[in-house]
């Protein structure tokens, strides 16, 4: 029995609001139940010093988390002077995924960033990040096109993540923090939409896992990140 | 004129809404026109060493502003790896005016901190930050005293801050950003709900000002903080 | 009664010396009574980046303590791999302060830096910084006149700061150290040879002050403004 | 065609050289083809502040490469003042993965920390260091049984990782330089001496990949554990 | 010849001001020509972490020079970040020195401080640090034993350093900054009352020197020192 | 008696080992006894700034221990986030005694990179990486020449250093660990193949020493040296 009810196979509600804050050129508040991530993109007309005439545009991601975005609260990174590791490597995670999905020669010698910051944190806050920046992504680059400046979105495919784990000995799809706080196998999976598996990240942090729980594991996480992928679709429609 | 239509003595549409999140002892986000800021009061169980065996508790505060507050991207303090002067300045100030009107005795041996967290940026974001956390504050003080920790409520009186300002020769209430970066004269005040001042910062941008002008800049600050002040009332009525 | 005899509109004994040191193309130690601070003027032929090309020069301060300079050794900020907040607070007031009196386009496309270093601390060492500071950004100017770099002198104007309070119930003038720890209010006034006020920063320590509190405080920072003026005039004349 | 001629079940050379320095409770050498890694163990009587009073131990990892460990020099991290995400990265996983076969309260209070410096590197210094590391890992914990600090080893299980990939389209085991820098997928795999799966990374650099490319790497990477598994055993065996 | 017209084996003038400020327990300026750096020794009633317990004192050094205490501004190291290697490298100088001629168990478990601080640079400011802290140590260790707390000053016997070096060819006392700057050989040799060398750094910075060139560079020191003492003799006397 | 059983004059085994590792332009591993330093050099075809356009090339070191190299572990710098003085004293040294025997004119506009990284500690271990980087150094220019980019080797000398001391009243060559933590003096001398005097660092730990003893010391080092020039003959002969 899942602490929230939800069914071994069940996502959390998923809701993605655009818009959401007015300067960016994609502003999108993605929430998994509790989570909440704001996720912006910005275009600069540059690309970083090691791409410099190469023809060819940067995807990158930064990550924070609001000091009280979780249950107790954790010092600001600002004023420790430096990012955890942890908040890097899910930068790098969050910049990966979406590289893998953009055409970076059609986008041109510009540089895109997402920033990805927790406001309210329940378990999944980087795939989340990478559901939700996404969704920014193609938006800004939407509107690099109405402007004239692109003749066609770069953005290729779509891309999102999803947790996965064992919990109490059972495969369960999108972990919220309580069971992420106890469970034996925790498993980040970003896929295309085609269905393409762009980056599988498993840890246990109890017993090892099997090949078995492995593949029970990525088809709960393929049933997610279909319906994540509906759910970006809905929102570029609305 | 102002760029927003408004009259000189007018503020913008206050909005404060308590609970925004729901892991801090206080969660308010303020929102003053297209300005936000996201205000949790966490509560910690004991004091920085300064005041450790002095029996007395402490408020402090801390400020950050979302890269993408504002129009253009500005960089992430943690990734740089340092606050700016600009960034310390305000949370200083914030943490003097909340402390100006709480009883740090009676609060006992713990430390609250202040997060004031600049989701959208529009001028004045500093002041915003002010009158939120103090409605933040106050809420985690009540909590304090109902889970009976604290007999009464050790907040004081109320405090707010607001911007006035010289705006093409006419001095105006609340700048907003196209004000901001146009005026001759900037003043940001922080009053408390018995109308004492408890801080006052005035620059001159451009031309120096006179005495009769600052007369007029401090009443129509009067006017603003008592209209805030009646915010944070019907907000902790709500 | 004031710890040092003083009337109350009294200032501290006022010495500026120029030429301290040698190197410099500004050299001033100032003195107000036992508080000394070491103003440098150093001229670069160059604008920082976001200046480059706009046909202006810059003004900036760099404001530091020595680690004795006061009563009890504090760490020195070289050594902890960081400036306080309250050390970018001041500098960045007093750099404002400078840019208020001076034609910065008349400067052309070079950078005035001035370094004022607290060599002993009595209070008041932000606002003889900036009235010494003034003495040497006059002299630096007045040399490159000399040598046929610039027409005229582009400073337009005089400016000082002096500090003003409310210490055991009574408005008093120029607060020394044993004042300042004590006192209900605090304000600093940056005010202009012609008597306009460039910035305003008060703060009070333990009660809220009044409208009425705030108007006697200005008058008495206008008189020592007043003097404070002389004395550079004396300085320069020498 | 591998460039090294390798069959792509082929594991490089690999070489274990204990005692190759003299003052670690634990040091070890190792070699995958011209990767060149030096792991070494340090016992520490005392955990660190989050585990002090809790019955158990600690076992946690740094991960350094020298400035010309590589084809052409990177500079280097003590010098900048601070580790790249990618050196965090790497040393979070090497600790988690030691972390999973070792008895952290049969260990009692006391910290292991694992240095791992890469000398030289050609591809995969990662699972290098983690397969090398459990050796120097195993020897600390074998003196601290000797020296009658402990009953009995508690290194429960061996831990080995291996990169694998696919290359030109195919599927190859242990990938070095050449082929690490032009592949189309990479994924680093670690597992117990028992068979369970620890960790898996994968990510897709070009083309995503099939759950049945993911399949065959997982049966590769399989193999490579066994034969490092067996490797370490003749370590400790010479 | 000399640029300062100076014989061979002249010192510069020497000029020790003692109290030159007031909070410090030992506070001393030293010139030496036109070098003046402010030295202060400061008490703290307990010592370093590795010290504590073990029944002695310590005697540190912190080295700063002011941003214009040179021919054109440096950085100053506060805003920077961090201290350079050369400051790192004449503080660790400055302490040895000290250390050398004090004894330390009968300090008692209290450390000085010695700040330090040049305010104009002309060569030789380490050397010239040295000689003064050493004045500022003693003082120091003198009121420890006028307020009862020691029973003799535990400072053993004089510490003096000087500056001496093969300038166009000629060995010379004393070097200013222009001979520094454009000299053959460099060297800085520490030494006590009683003749005894404590410290010897040379340095070719052209052509190396013979064992014959440094007998008479450090015959020129031994000299120089002597008068050095007796300045440090006259000042104690004053 | 020498805790090693060696003559006071006698020098520990010296070992140098060319092509270490295979990526640098010069690698060397130079162990004297247990003391073990990993010399590489690198190439770069470019100036730091502040030698742009001037038609000469650089010559630098970087020094770094690794955590484990020593009896008990220290921290490692690269987390820490900055380095030691002691280590940057130790770079600076390394580099001044390269740059004194190499014509960085006829070395043209590039930079030469000496990262001396010690792998195991036994004392002596800046006088290792000053006696292994000349070979490295050698070695790398060199493959210059033979690159055809330089028509001669630039290096006009051997450098070498040794260190040397009184330990146990007696002077003796070529400190190990035992003896350096236990000498009443400690000196490196840094010498050409020719016999000049490069540098000298003596420094009395215990008593001063007297001008006879720092006599005998620099023979004991001139002795040294020689045979020290001698193992890089045979090295670069190899």
């Amino acid at each position: 029995m899942r602490p929230s009810q939800r069914q071994p196979d069940q996502l959390r509600t998923v809701r993605i609001t655009r818009n959401f804050t007015r300067h960016a050129e994609g502003s999108v508040l993605i929430e998994m139940g509790d989570t909440r991530v704001l996720c912006t993109a910005s275009v600069e007309e540059n690309v970083p010093p090691f791409l410099r005439g190469k023809g060819q545009g940067w995807v990158t991601a930064e990550y924070g988390m609001l000091p009280r975005a979780t249950h107790t609260r954790s010092s600001r990174e600002a004023a420790k002077g430096k990012q955890t590791g942890r908040t890097q490597e899910i930068q790098r995670l969050i910049g990966r995924a979406l590289r893998s999905v953009i055409d970076l020669k059609a986008l041109g010698e510009r540089q895109i960033t997402l920033d990805c910051d927790v406001l309210q944190a329940d378990g999944g806050t980087r795939c989340a990040s990478i559901t939700g920046a996404w969704v920014a992504l193609y938006e800004a680059c939407d509107k690099l096109v109405q402007a004239g400046k692109l003749p066609a979105n770069p953005v290729r495919d779509h891309v999102a993540a999803i947790s996965v784990g064992i919990y109490k000995g059972a495969p369960v799809l999108d972990l919220d923090y309580p069971e992420d706080s106890d469970c034996d196998t925790d498993m980040n999976v970003v896929m295309t939409g085609a269905g393409g598996i762009v980056e599988i990240q498993g840890t246990a942090e109890g017993e090892p896992f099997t090949r078995e729980q492995m593949s029970v594991l990525v088809d709960l996480a393929t049933l997610g990140v279909r319906h994540l992928v509906a759910a970006q679709q809905s929102a570029l429609a609305a």
